[in-house]
């Protein structure tokens, strides 16, 4: 069983690991955070249905139940953004507990949306293809870049 | 820019075909649905950091703007399930356009979330191995294993 | 200060007590689950922004930071049904505690909710009625009345 | 019918009219903000009653029915706020449409609000009280208030 042979990183927060670096070929602009590349979209779906399969509870995962379960992720993600007004990307400020607790909340987020997706038979990888290319149809890079203004017109 | 090399699969919503079964090799129960392998999660984030700077759009990608966007797109996946009562696995009697609809809001919950974890520095894969690393230990197998009101004294 | 004056029914999920027949002056159908008259929507807001003032925590109610713990309660509500199925009205078969939890859920969300409108100077009772008019003429019942076919082509 | 008394004032959005002064009595900050009286949260819960059954739409209003429109609607309310940053009390900036836009979404929230807690038979008035009893001790004013940093470490 493939996830065997993953590690966890020791640092998960970390977007300047020369490991990182490397994995990603130089193409970004030097420094810009990147993931990752393992595991992939199906790694965490087939680990997620080993999982519930071990326990029985694919008798409790119904699209509706796995829907619920992931507004309730998402509104704990939610209470840890409640009370800070605005916050700049990379959360300058927050400490290594309250980022660890955050990667948790946006993991529970991804678990619960792949296995919903799995169970509505939404091949997830590629159906995120297909909306990128759809929205690069809707907001033409030429008309909608730069002000706010043409921004909120676009996105309806 | 690899996101030029992935075609859109003609079938999306597909748990059946050939060259899912051959992408996984027959471990799984026969029939099992699966996902493509590509794009990983890595890309995912690539593809939208392009997208977003093509149009200067980081401007307005603050953790908490994509929060609420990510809310936004949740809501929008529920408004397609919220008059259904209990919905089966595999969607029966759904039409093919309610999947294709279906299909573009969970892909957009998941850009919206890969998106956000980028600006939270939150290396999500790899933080995903990590949380699923504690469910294991949260919920041993051998004693959650079975009935509803077992699942429901360990969860929470 | 008004609130001094309102006392918490000694059970509050309660749908046939002989008051609750008596405030409604035998309009419903008989049986019929109704809510107390008191405390309106203005008492409510009346007594969160006492609270609120006496803590000196208007400086964390910004209107997004509200609709963020707003999100946050919903997500607390939809925890308390994840994982049961179809639930039928008057929740049979919830414990008493269950029940109990979900009536602070429902009010935390109302109460943020509440809170939020404030800020955003939305009169809140009125543009309740506003909308209910509106829906009514969005779905005349004379049109829309009976199967989930025309439910479903008509709503959105 | 009671609903048929309510007419909507003709302002909707609306902090410092002298209506709102006098319903108030003078006991609140001036200029502060007020709700209208009325419809209370139970006239809420009889008009949407009565609109539900006159459709014959309660085959259609299970709990989680309710609670997935709920949140639905929570989403329709992030996506009017999502691409903003900061904003901050009484919405400087924003035009009448949006207003307008904001009080049908917030009503929307309101009125799912109250019809799930009625099919929950929660006395959702009743409710708020006792939570905002139990709000109080928990949060005494005396020890939360002022700094940021107290705030953050009582709540939760």
């Amino acid at each position: 069983y493939k996830s065997q042979h993953y590690k966890a990183h020791s640092v998960v927060l970390n977007g300047t690991s020369s490991q990182s670096k490397l994995q990603n070929g130089g193409a970004e602009r030097p420094g810009r955070f990147t993931f990752s590349s393992e595991p992939n979209v199906e790694d965490i779906r087939r680990m997620q249905a080993q999982f519930t399969d071990e326990r029985d509870w694919n008798q409790f995962h119904q699209p509706r139940n796995l829907l619920l379960a992931m507004v309730g992720e998402v509104g704990e993600v939610a209470e840890l953004f409640q009370w800070r007004g605005d916050v700049a990307e990379g959360l300058p400020g927050w400490t290594e507990s309250e980022r660890e607790h955050l990667a948790h909340e946006l993991s529970d987020v991804l678990i619960y949306l792949v296995e919903l997706a799995e169970k509505c038979h939404v091949d997830l990888p590629q159906a995120v293809l297909r909306k990128m290319a759809l929205n690069r149809l809707k907001y033409p890079a030429s008309k909608v870049h730069g002000s706010a203004k043409k921004y909120t017109e676009y996105k309806d």
